[in-house]
């Protein structure tokens, strides 16, 4: 049963944040709750990048009662001037009397400052209720607003046997429909999606998100290095959302201009004969990806794993065995002489979806 | 919180029933409790092949006090003069007035006999009390009593890209030490194991079980198409266990004479060139194995796999990835055209045993 506790309210704080994510872009999501004689008088959320911070919406709920309130808000208030004002500043022009935050801000430049503001203003402060829920709820934000690289996460959907189509190249279906509206949920969740042309050519997919309800899609990025992508491709005209085309400087200058002319950014990562996947991450980040799903085949998952630029993999398996040498597989790479050097997977979350089985986990490079 | 009724009864005989499993060879395990006036007189279950039934065990300890007392058995006592005297008879003889089975005799040509004498008697039989349990625990024995061949479970242990060895054959370890108990457990719970000579040639594996506690060793059973068994090998040499092997006509007489007189027993399934996998489970269910744990490699797996002779498949994931397309994966066959063709899992269960995943299931042939 439930006890009213700082965890209770903090605990509201992350369920309102949770459900954000996937709506703020680079921002984290964040939210907050304002208490005060046992009641619960504002509630707030940061819902899109540019708009009111949690702690604004949660005060301005509660209006000229929030004085002499505790506010519960699950991301260190910020100090500084950005496309909003300080919510330090404020917390402290209400008069609250206390502020519960579950985590500090990340950067580390920053990181107290909210926290300071509000100390010497009288205002009590308690830091880390619920603390590794928060990490956790913010760690495609954490991991960008630190390194300037979107967070990468893995799907793979294959049989038992590690196959992600059979050997003519069949792949309808493999996961459940549960297992695929987990999918786009994930898409929703991600501000980039990422493919090989491979894929383009081969399924011509869509790529957007599509739910019971509407969801956010996220921009499509082709990884290309020959610009083999066909003209008539979905993501290069249905205009359902953005389209990123990574090559190389290898390819025809005239091919880059006809497909900048019709609205795609191509992006030159390397000199090729590959594209330079961490190049790629990088200039991604540049224009504001924070984080993206990859959802390519066996070898630009293998690519990503060797190169260590992998944040999450996320594997849905079909109680199925397709067989075929030559049907390919998940990941795609020259692979380790011995079984100790291989990539191990921590913090496993295992759940059975249905007859799918999920196997979420965090690489543990060596 | 436990309830006490004919289910809490039963469930105490299979109870029983499931840790003697392993133990009874060709045998069903089968658990039996006589109750009388809100107490436990009697406990028994079948130990070994050629010894009492559970029954008769039960009804021994509950010595005179047995008549009028209920008893509940997992399997319906046998009506026939086997190698012990039928057990209805017995039940008649200890005047016992009430009777709880759990599942019929699956043999069809003697189910619902053993029930037939004891309701002729006037004794009151009640049939089916947790059936699907007392049937799920005697699957290996009701395989073979109906069909006379060996229920087969294959146990795989991968990667989570489904390599069951690096590029360079490198296989220390893959799954966790708890996996491996619990694949030592399923060796005592098989009559056989078998395993591709290629295993034998690469690793000289003992093939025993070995536990914190001794447990029973399966009779080792290596498929061997041109007999390349090297004659130091511990399956030949150790005498831990019994061992066979699989081959064709196709070989050295000479050689298969030099092994007979080291007491290896050679069965010669079909002209080859390879091992005919369904006459040798025939020729093993003739020699009264009744159940195989499949330890082979991806080929032996996926031949068994492709000529549907697999009653089971258990399949241990570790949280890796090790990459290499020459790496050999769990399940080496030729594959299906579509998706839709592929051997699906049925009764899927999904444990996760620290950081590894173990999932079983029964395959469902199309």
């Amino acid at each position: 049963m439930d006890k009213i506790n700082d965890e209770y309210y903090m605990g509201l704080a992350l369920d309102m944040a949770e459900k954000a994510q996937g709506q703020t872009g680079v921002n984290p999501v964040v939210g907050a709750v304002v208490v005060k004689d046992g009641a619960i008088l504002g509630l707030g959320t940061h819902l899109k990048r540019g708009e009111p911070h949690a702690e604004v919406h949660a005060l301005n709920m509660a209006g000229t009662t929030a004085e002499g309130s505790t506010v519960y808000v699950s991301l260190e208030p910020c100090s500084h001037y950005g496309t909003t004002p300080p919510c330090a500043a404020r917390l402290i022009a209400e008069k609250v009397s206390r502020v519960v935050v579950a985590c500090e801000d990340p950067n580390s430049q920053v990181a107290g400052h909210g926290i300071q503001i509000l100390r010497q203003s009288g205002i009590d402060v308690e830091v880390g209720v619920l603390r590794d829920r928060a990490l956790k709820l913010n760690k495609k934000f954490i991991k960008y607003i630190t390194t300037g690289i979107p967070y990468v996460t893995i799907k793979t959907a294959s049989t038992l046997d590690g196959k992600i189509a059979s050997k003519t190249g069949d792949s309808k279906w493999i996961s459940n429909e549960s297992s695929r509206e987990m999918v786009h949920t994930l898409r929703h969740r991600h501000q980039g999606i990422m493919v090989g042309v491979g894929t383009v050519i081969a399924d011509d997919p869509q790529l957007t998100t599509r739910l019971q309800v509407p969801g956010l899609s996220p921009i499509r990025i082709i990884v290309d290095s020959k610009l083999r992508i066909p003209d008539s491709s979905k993501v290069l005209s249905d205009g359902l959302a953005q389209t990123i085309i990574l090559t190389t400087s290898q390819v025809d200058p005239t091919r880059v201009s006809t497909l900048k002319n019709r609205g795609i950014n191509v992006l030159t990562c390397g000199e090729g004969p590959q594209v330079d996947l961490q190049d790629a991450l990088a200039k991604l980040g540049e224009l504001d990806i924070s984080s993206i799903l990859v959802e390519g085949g066996g070898r630009l998952n293998g690519s990503l794993i060797q190169n260590r630029l992998v944040d999450e993999i996320i594997l849905f398996f079909a109680p199925k065995l397709v067989g075929g040498l030559e049907a390919p597989g998940n990941f795609r790479f020259d692979g380790f002489d011995l079984m100790q050097d291989a990539v191990s997977l921590k913090d496993l979350e295992v759940e059975q979806i249905g007859d799918n089985i999920c196997i979420r986990g965090i690489p543990d490079w060596p």
